[in-house]
């Protein structure tokens, strides 16, 4: 298991602090028996827009909104109806106009079930430009 | 199998013109390995809003938006991953502010699937008002 | 306001005790600024399964599945993203072979926004035929 | 735009040949009025199974199935309900149980919308210990 955006395993689980739990839905799940593949960015998604809401950069009638320019999801454990989880997100890196966001998975056991990270970009809705994230609120992200 | 809002089934079936195809795909399944229950209603959308479209009345930027005020779907089969169907729709009523429309899903052997129902209602986006249809609209949309 | 399967409104809503909370995801709505019409759907089917789940009625492994034979839902009020809900199950009617479930959903100021109701036939999964529901079941579920 | 997958995206571009069409549905867009970032992995997910149908490799009742072990997207362009697009799968690597798929999605001016990869791992889905691909497998995977 390499993951190309983690370093050290034991230790970039430990600088999460922000998670949100979750419960597999049924229709989230496909006919191998299992939670479908693209559930987890549904997951990602509410978890993300939670961490941001918590850091006052989620406003729904905004000139900056955060649109998602990559995203990736590695599949560790499979995850199955009726399971709960709890999704960890942080904001790994801040730069001028974006964010890089990792995210991470954890069972009732507390093991990882799934890693995943990607950028946000802030863009004025009405122009699709970017738009420089304010320095408050850059010292407010990467804050624990 | 009696079903509130068709009469007679054979003569109903005959009534409708207008149809899209559509493919299930795998996501749509669920654990038990078949269409999750929710799946239908992404395929009657589907199929309104090219009816609508074909009417000329599914206009993105416009003042009266379509808004589903009430929807139903009776499940006659049980149906699969990568199955092809054809999803038939119909304007069975047609009133000053709302549309009664009627769904009909067929199989590939031409057996019905599912039937459907639902009332779309005209509203202004911003006041959140009725809008009522222009008689050309409604003349349009009960023509075959 | 005027809707088959509910005689007086306020008595109906009276008959309702088991609930779960909600809340709107972001990729639950459309670019109509609302909750999409499918995404009910899935609220009402979480909400069945716990009710099935807290009367021992769903049960994974099992020689009897649950599969939705009908399916409606009356949109009373637009859903927005963010937005908490309560959804209440009942059984409105317990048959042999089938249930019919009642839902209710309220908004945080306790006011009506969906209301719905389907169908629940319990099958083999093997053999696709419909099964008994053991009598101690069907007293189990009129029950509050 | 450096994407860790694509060495040089003009060559990259020219080594797919496999594709799907693909219309944005309406319910797969969010309050942004877009199409919301978890559509596109569904949108991978039918690419990705029409493309292992045509080499023989999706067999719903099989003795070993393909699991996504990671996936990744980058949004290149904001994609808007109703367009058109064609998405393209190849295998760029293929192991002796996974395969590594890229995705290529073309808007209708031919333009890249998105760009995709992920591992598939053969797995016998009642052990769930990795399956070996036979060597005539491995061959048809990378024949255009």
């Amino acid at each position: 298991m390499r993951i190309a955006y983690i370093e050290d395993m034991d230790h970039w689980r430990s600088t999460f602090s922000f998670s949100i739990p979750i419960k597999v839905r049924f229709s989230e799940t496909d006919l191998f028996g299992h939670v479908n593949n693209t559930s987890p960015f549904i997951y990602f998604e509410e978890a993300r827009i939670e961490f941001l809401k918590s850091k006052g950069m989620f406003i729904k009638e905004s000139e900056a909104i955060p649109v998602v320019s990559d995203l990736q999801c590695d599949y560790l454990q499979q995850m199955y109806f009726d399971e709960s989880f709890d999704v960890y997100v942080k904001a790994n890196h801040v730069g001028n106009t974006s964010l890089d966001l990792h995210y991470m998975v954890l069972n009732e056991k507390g093991e990882i079930a799934l890693t995943g990270r990607g950028r946000l970009v802030y863009i004025n809705p009405k122009t699709g430009e970017t738009v420089s994230l304010p320095e408050e609120m850059k010292e407010l992200l990467v804050k624990n």
